[in-house]
């Protein structure tokens, strides 16, 4: 491949790290926004979001410009494959971070319940899950992207057992209820921030070993509550 | 582009068909088995979601053949990189389906709720929604694709609706909080499936306009309950 393809897949991954970063940052935020209730935090993660859009759909036209311009093979064409599909896990981590944001406004407004699940713990979790994923990407560390992988059943039970607090919160409190929910919901955006980390550090054993990794482990999986 | 990769495309497109046809069969079976509390077909719907699994691979690797063999441009390129989009949000589909039968099981254990809530009219929403994306992507109709994309907002409007009753009834009924909780998350099930639907009628919007259409109305969005 020539010089001119190089440099521009160079520029294409510094694009895709920047919105790693970035959406990193949400979740982050996020999950400080949460701690501390504080909406103002909030409202900035919610008003960020269109950069991260913005920087989605740009790397998404990148890629196809390079298939069309240099026409890759074998690893490089593995490589921008993947990276249209971990581009749009990374848009979505951005937009479960937005998620997260509104509702911290809208349980910022009501006075908290004192329950005992540790959402900050679950968020660094999915958080550390996160950056290991992005970091297996930018070293094609499969070891790394395999721990990833596994790590995403730390956060299933995770979730199940905030599922079982939040049920018995509620029958104490049914008065309680919108304010509960909320926080439910918040532990399956958290999930959902892990599913997708999970499935950019599939996408790295897949340039890696050029196998596709994916529904190898489904059967074993249990089904969530 | 010669006679060979013209075939290798009509092959591709009949199996990215078949895929959007089997999910099909599994948002309308899980709508089935949900308004029947049929726990045998909520097995099966299971069960089946291994071959929706497998042939998302299979097309996916076929995507990457053609494009190392072919070096497809212009229209083509748009075409088979809207089609591994699709055939990822097709197989999210699937999981979604997966997802409502598994609650379906849990809640048929128990005794049922009496609530005002139409999930039957929600499923029958998203699954026209599916269907309508499905046959934009078939005829390239970009006006069908369009009223996908709208019909979002009234899927979100009942998800919001449904919230309203879910959180009366948990009040009237604390001890159901359970049964009820399990009925909230059927309801983000299908709206997750109208998002998917929606995220194919955007592929097939960029296929024909060649722009991308996402997040062009985001701003317009409200926050979700």
């Amino acid at each position: 491949m020539t010089i001119h393809f190089q440099r521009e897949m160079d520029k294409l991954k510094r694009k895709i790290l920047l919105l790693g970063a970035m959406v990193e940052k949400s979740v982050q935020l996020a999950a400080k926004a949460l701690e501390n209730r504080d909406t103002e935090m909030a409202d900035k993660i919610i008003a960020e979001d269109s950069k991260v859009d913005e920087l989605e759909v740009e790397v998404e036209e990148d890629c196809l410009k390079i298939l069309a311009l240099y026409q890759p093979v074998a690893i490089d064409l593995r490589i921008i494959s993947a990276i249209i599909k971990i581009n749009n896990d990374l848009e979505r981590v951005g937009d479960e971070a937005v998620n997260i944001a509104q509702r911290v406004n809208i349980m910022a407004r009501r006075p908290p319940v004192d329950i005992q699940f540790d959402y900050i713990l679950m968020a660094e979790k999915v958080e550390s899950m996160l950056k290991n994923s992005l970091d297996a990407m930018v070293r094609l560390d499969a070891d790394l992207a395999y721990k990833v992988c596994l790590e995403d059943d730390e956060v299933d039970d995770m979730k199940n057992r905030v599922y079982d607090r939040i049920k018995e919160a509620i029958v104490r409190q049914p008065e309680r209820v919108g304010y509960l929910i909320n926080l439910l919901l918040v532990s399956r955006h958290l999930e959902r921030i892990g599913d997708h980390a999970t499935n950019i550090a599939e996408e790295v054993i897949y340039v890696i070993e050029g196998k596709i990794h994916r529904h190898a482990e489904d059967e074993l999986k249990s089904a969530p509550v």
